[in-house]
C-alpha cells in the first residue's frame, strides 16, 4: 500500500519526513551510525525481511543518504556507508535517542555517548547558533507559517 | 495493516518511534506546536482523513503526549494541548525541520525559528551538556551497544 507523499507540503519537517519518515528507515541510519555496514548485519539486527530491508536500503541510496561501496569482486558485493548528507540526520537520531531514554524506554539508557572532544559522557543540548543558550518549546517563535502562536503562560517542563 | 511494533527493541530510538513514529504523527505534532489545537484545524492543514486524524490523536492522547482540553459544553467539544512529555518532542522536530531546510526542501526555509531569550533568528546546534562544544557524528562514540564504532579518518561535513 503506497502511503500519502507530504512531497508536495512546503515544510522542511514534512520533506525530511517523506525522506526518512518510512517505517524502518530510521533505525537502518541509526545502525549506520553504530557502524553497521553489511545487509546480513542490518538484518540479523534489525530481524526485518530481506524484501523490506532492501527496498528501504535502495530508497536510502537513491535518496543520497547512504552510498554503496564494494568490498568483494567475486561474487560481487557492497556495503552501505552514510553520506554527509546521511551523517547530517545525527541530531535527529539522537534526539530521539533522548526523548526514548526520558520517556519511553523501562530502565537505564541502553547507549551512553562519549562526547570525544572534552572525553565526558554528555547528553545532546537544543542550543542557540547566536547566543548559546538552550532552545526549548517555550522560548522560540516560528515565523512564516500562517499560525501564530497562541502564547500561554510559562510552566516549567517536569 | 498493523506493523511491526519495536516495542519489544531495547534502544530508545526504537521505542520513540514505536510511539510517534507511525505515518502523520509527527506532523501532528509539528502543527501543534505551531499552535493547532482543534481537530478541525489539523484536519484542514493537514489534509488528511477524519479517521486518520482521529486515530492518531487518540494515540498521541494515550501516549500522553496531548491532552484533551475542554472548549465547549453543548455540545461537548475539546481541543488537543501537548503535553510536558510532548513538549519534550520539540528538539526532534526542530533537528527535522533543520535537516530539511539543508537537504530537502527547495528554496529558502519556510520557517525561520526566534529564540525569544536573545531576539535572534537562530539555528539550532546540538550541544554537549558538559563543555558546550558541538556533538556530531564524528566526535561522538557510542558506549553500551554490541557494536563497537569503525573509526574512519574525520571528513568535513559538506
Amino acid at each position: 500500500m503506497k502511503r500519502t507523499s507530504f512531497a508536495g507540503m512546503k515544510c522542511s519537517v514534512a520533506q525530511t519526513l517523506d525522506v526518512v519518515g518510512e517505517w524502518w528507515s530510521l533505525l537502518i541510519i541509526r545502525d549506520a551510525f553504530l557502524g553497521i555496514r553489511r545487509f546480513e548485519d542490518f538484518q540479523r539486527r534489525l530481524g526485518i525481511s530481506r524484501n523490506v530491508l532492501a527496498d528501504r536500503l535502495d530508497t536510502l541510496v537513491g535518496q543520497g543518504i547512504l552510498r554503496t561501496v564494494p568490498y568483494q569482486e567475486h561474487p560481487p558485493r557492497h556495503e552501505y556507508r552514510l553520506t554527509d548528507k546521511g551523517r547530517d540526520l545525527y541530531p535527529v537520531i539522537a534526539m530521539l535517542r533522548q526523548w526514548g531514554d526520558r520517556w519511553a524506554q523501562p530502565g537505564p539508557p541502553p547507549v551512553l555517548v562519549e562526547h570525544l572532544d572534552c572525553g565526558r559522557t554528555a547528553d545532546a543540548v537544543l542550543s542557540c547558533s547566536h547566543c548559546g543558550g538552550e532552545l526549548t518549546a517555550r522560548n522560540v517563535q516560528a515565523t512564516g507559517t500562517v499560525v501564530p502562536r497562541q502564547r500561554e503562560q510559562p510552566t516549567p517542563v517536569a
